[in-house]
């Protein structure tokens, strides 16, 4: 019998996953890991979608799952991709998003504010190879684009990584949203390394069309949901009214766990927090939280809390043009009456502002088409209108959220 | 264009659940329906099957839209189900599952003893059903199996009823594991009710022996994995500790939570809670719970938190025969030396027990096949040998769960 | 037990479909829709997608399958569709591609030239009409749109109708091209009928831009691919150097079965040919008689079918612009040296013209849309982009095949 | 850009198939490979699963995908096989059905009697292997068993081989039924090489019983269902009565084509027809031979044909004990006067038999578990009381077909 420890792992989306070497045993081991167990991928989401509550830990499995298998078509196509580095690119991928704070992009520059996430992961990341005895400098070096293949990095983090093949596949199929499905496994086999760039084949246009095309979808059919940002941007609105309550009734609303060292504004913003505090807290904290604050005093912050709670969302809209600000104090007004509460407060009810996603973010794609020909062309130089219309189409979008009226 | 109030809702398993009356609108909207949003189906399943991480929400939904396929086809059938009623069986389905607590099975008579869910669910659909005016009547007494047709409460809760179709598809379609799939679809349409009960035309046997098979494969490979059952079995013992060590350090165990109410052992064994607080409760408190224990000054609470926090699961094993004593008690022995602490404590750590789970229970199954010549036979008389094997298969096991050797 | 007599047929794409009405039964029963069962969808796409082998009658029961969802859907939003008519619209559904002959669409206008397949199809209704007591002629004025209710017409054919849904549907899910899920589901809840016309609710425009990339996906990957293009041009070649042949060797080609009836100018030309004689001809037929050939005395059809037979397909390009016609000359003058055949009968071998193709006709676009605010507008009109860039988008090229040369 | 010529293949069933080696590339170019593509895979099943239509070629395809699966899973666990070896185990997978004639198993031993398809597929490999310069002298081998390494051969044609496990998934795929799922690729991951010989892990003893289940399951439902098998018995009579009538009205029998050389029991029976003749039939040929008996002069053989045709099939019913004669003279009797034809004569309208299929062969099960402790077991030897059940369960039945009656 085999000496070597394999174990596979049941996944709903690609069958099943691998693990076989004692470094991604270990990674996965990890408390910091094990974390991401507890924050969920798409943060409120689930509000609209209600399948859409798989995990980080899920979809950092799925991402090293497919570099597995990239790495495996790159190699039948003549690339030289050492055991070592393969490992790397795994154990990188697999961590790449181990800087996720509660509620992912949701509160992001909330809890945290002025430190994206990839900073905190590489941060981890750091830590972690402390304790991993330096096994993880080569995946870091790949992570932050200092390896000399910079394909490997492009395989963790560029126009079609295998985060985004992920993270596109896995929301499109826990949503149960057929538009977003981008034909993953074709994109894969279509991928190429030429001059230590990734690329994809001429013949592999559709499939990138297809993807660019998905994803679009997926914006607008979820990530920017105007339901999904009514109850994301109320998680926000009901941490800054916290952040404003704090200098005066800190003790009010201390959580008595380790959220409480994120909740007044000097840590939020000056970062003055550690690394292992960072690390102990998860979605629970924050749900807790709410919880606890749907019966507190401050009128503003238990309704906020309540109505999250239980469902009863902001009405948003989405539209192509700014809000006028003069509906914005109307129905500022309006819902202070409502209400009861003054027109400065009544601010965290009614509000406006640019619909997009940090991360999710579009624009500047730099697809690399390697055409029989020996030529190389970047994605906007194809003759394809359709690709052409969907990168050009203004991303922009503003939002605009209010309370229903009581009437 | 319409008048009538439509939504529909993405489900990954089903495709769209219509919703589309007046009462499924106000029932979803309700508190104590929005907090199963907060209970995971599967409890700790996670653990083992990343993708497990569902709702009770997403699972009640699942089975009311099953049941309006039921009402569809047994209609089609020529059974008279009135509008009334096809509200009523809906808005009971819907609800049935409205009193589980936090992590669902694995902590059942644990945080609320003596007191079976389907009780709570029953208190709790009586005061949902003062909120909703009275319109939950005639639902109620579908659910407790007082309405004049019993087909309509076999569709509730019977061996072929709408929360078995949906959890066993749902739970084999979350986890991946495609042996759990049971092919409801078509089990649906071999329904047919004869002398108001519900049975199961003749061609529709095959169905059954899969549906039968299917399950007893869930059980074993996922509702009684090894290592799930070392999940929530350390999750109940820590549990256990917290009530063992309330009447002499209770401060230090509080939430500063809803869960408080519920840690002491008067509150636990005599039922001494309200509805209200019960309804207050849900998965993030345990989490939160158990996060917090995770630095108790009890050394045992505090290392199984940490263990189950950072999946450090103890050792289980399945097996067919009971546990020898005397194997316990050496194996307590040597956990107490290796973790320091007395062998009665090391009793939280190295225990065997019975593998059953009260609510997937097996045994007693009366289902009803409905033959061609107009005769009604019970499963267990049909010649069929994989049925009878299944039925008949003892489903008793046991288990012995301890702790790795820090050698 | 129920006396309606009711049949489930396993199909792999929806999963059951339901047949429960007589003349449903008598309609299936019919030889003319029985030969069907011997005509493939796709023609010769299976050259390419192995997996694209099924039949006519197949995708009829499916879109049988569909109407009957869209029955549903509508009256659930108050459209007023009678049971008679139900059956009627679903019969037409049924039998909308009754008149296609062999190899569908690939040799449409070769076998029976200046007739369009649905008139076929309205031939062999009326005369299955008469079999069937005349319980089809309700069928028949929904089919040719003579029913006063047009929406009924549009369900049969139109830009959303039951035949498109189902065959991008279905010809997609047997490629295993998963760029043309159309999302079938989706579109069938957002279908509203306003003023009697079929129209698309405000909220359906993300669908029906899905289905409009979709099918322009499955249109230059599947159904003009260029492999399949060469293969189903081949087979049209075959054709016409039999009718070329036909005055002075008859008597070798005949295959002595019903295709004979077919086989010179004349029958094909000017339509002489009797309903029960076309209703004679399958797939099987066409195959058997390019089998023949492929020993046949004259080269140009041995070759070809011989060719075809053993999938040694001629090279086709697909491009946008025209083919030069110096390019064509110098190919034949090659490819007639090689083969040791005339400049002329070269012509068989290298040839080109429009990529398109009669059924699955692009352009004419009207889907109208039912906004909110009671107002409808042709989808060209809505604020979309993609969508009119999917629409603007020119869908003519062209295509240019040959022989691979022997060097 | 790479030089290895690789081709990807749309599979419906497992996404993309990879073609990346000159000999495999050779081989399906080979014109009695391509034939496969004219043998229908499940022969009359789609007279009761229209989807059923997939062919021989598809199935071979599968097969050899799966082949290439195994063979990365076990070398990942340590066990050896060459580049070469590898090709060759592929090639003979593809290869295993080529002998297979018209309609498969339906006609076996009747076109061609007294020789399994595996002597002619063997026949046809070697004949292969003069046209491919003896590049499937390896492949040979294994297909024959005469390699060192059994466990290769095993894969080919075992009771795990890579044959069933695609023809279960395939067959249950195109069907649409659903209880056919083996779930294969959890097999594939059981796998294991001990002492050359494959054999299953202990912990894969679940997918094994499920395999069995799932397997048993397609027996009763889909190969051996009664309409299938009515259709298929009616294919036979049509034959049996071909040759009977054959040494009198030989002119009137003529197809005209390939299959003349297989319609007298001469040829039949003592196996006097060569390899290319064999090559050239395939399922057009028996279905353009129908079709035109269905016109012939002689009642019998006319009757079968049409019915076939139309699908007008004999009643059938399967059960557990041996038909009675008397049951079957007097329905003979019956069927005799209402068709004006003789007793004897009605024998092809009434008759019983044994439900068996040839291939699809069940008992001697030889699976090999590896135990964790190092020993070898026999499936049957393992404590699974279900899959003793499975395996001890009576598989002969007994059929009666039948005309219905004409009042």
């Amino acid at each position: 019998m085999p000496s070597i420890k394999r174990k596979i792992i049941n996944d709903p989306v690609y069958g099943f996953i691998t693990i076989n070497h004692p470094l991604i045993f270990d990674i996965i081991a990890h408390p910091c890991y094990q974390r991401l167990r507890r924050i969920n991928q798409m943060a409120m989401a689930q509000l609209v979608y209600p399948g859409a509550v798989h995990t980080r830990l899920h979809h950092s499995l799925g991402a090293y799952h497919l570099m597995g298998q990239a790495v495996t078509e790159l190699r039948a196509k003549g690339t030289v991709i050492t055991e070592e580095e393969e490992i790397a690119v795994k154990a990188a991928i697999l961590l790449h998003d181990v800087g996720h704070g509660p509620f992912s992009h949701a509160l992001e520059h909330q809890l945290v504010q002025n430190v994206h996430h990839e900073e905190l992961s590489l941060g981890i990341m750091n830590m972690m190879n402390e304790d991993l005895g330096g096994r993880l400098t080569l995946a870091i070096q790949m992570f932050t684009n200092e390896y000399p293949k910079p394909f490997l990095h492009q395989l963790i983090s560029g126009q079609l990584d295998m985060d985004r093949m992920d993270y596109l596949t896995r929301d499109s199929f826990f949503t149960g949203v057929s538009e977003g499905v981008i034909g993953y496994d074709r994109i894969l086999k279509m991928l190429v390394v030429q001059d230590d760039e990734l690329m994809v084949e001429e013949k592999g246009i559709y499939s990138v069309e297809k993807f660019l095309i998905a994803r679009r979808q997926m914006y607008w059919q979820v990530y920017l949901h105007k339901t999904v940002l009514a109850g994301e941007k109320m998680l926000v609105k009901i941490l800054e009214r916290v952040r404003e309550l704090y200098p005066v009734m800190a003790e009010s609303l201390r959580t008595y766990g380790p959220l409480d060292d994120f909740l007044s504004n000097e840590t939020a913003a000056q970062g003055v927090f550690s690394m292992e505090a960072f690390c102990r807290i998860d979605d629970n904290d924050v749900m807790f939280a709410v919880k606890k604050w749907s019966s507190h005093s401050d009128k503003v912050l238990r309704l906020l809390s309540t109505h999250l709670l239980n469902r009863k969302l902001l009405k948003c809209h989405i539209q192509a043009e700014m809000v006028p600000e003069e509906l914005i104090l109307r129905e500022r007004k309006r819902v202070a009456v409502d209400l009861g509460i003054t027109e400065a407060e009544s601010g965290y009810f009614v509000f406006s502002g640019e619909a997009t996603n940090t991360t999710y973010k579009l624009g500047n794609e730099h697809i690399n088409i390697a055409f029989k020909d020996g030529k190389v062309r970047q994605i906007s130089q194809v003759d394809n209108p359709l690709i052409h219309q969907t990168l050009s189409t203004p991303v922009k979008k503003f939002y605009f959220c209010t309370m229903a009226g009581t009437k």
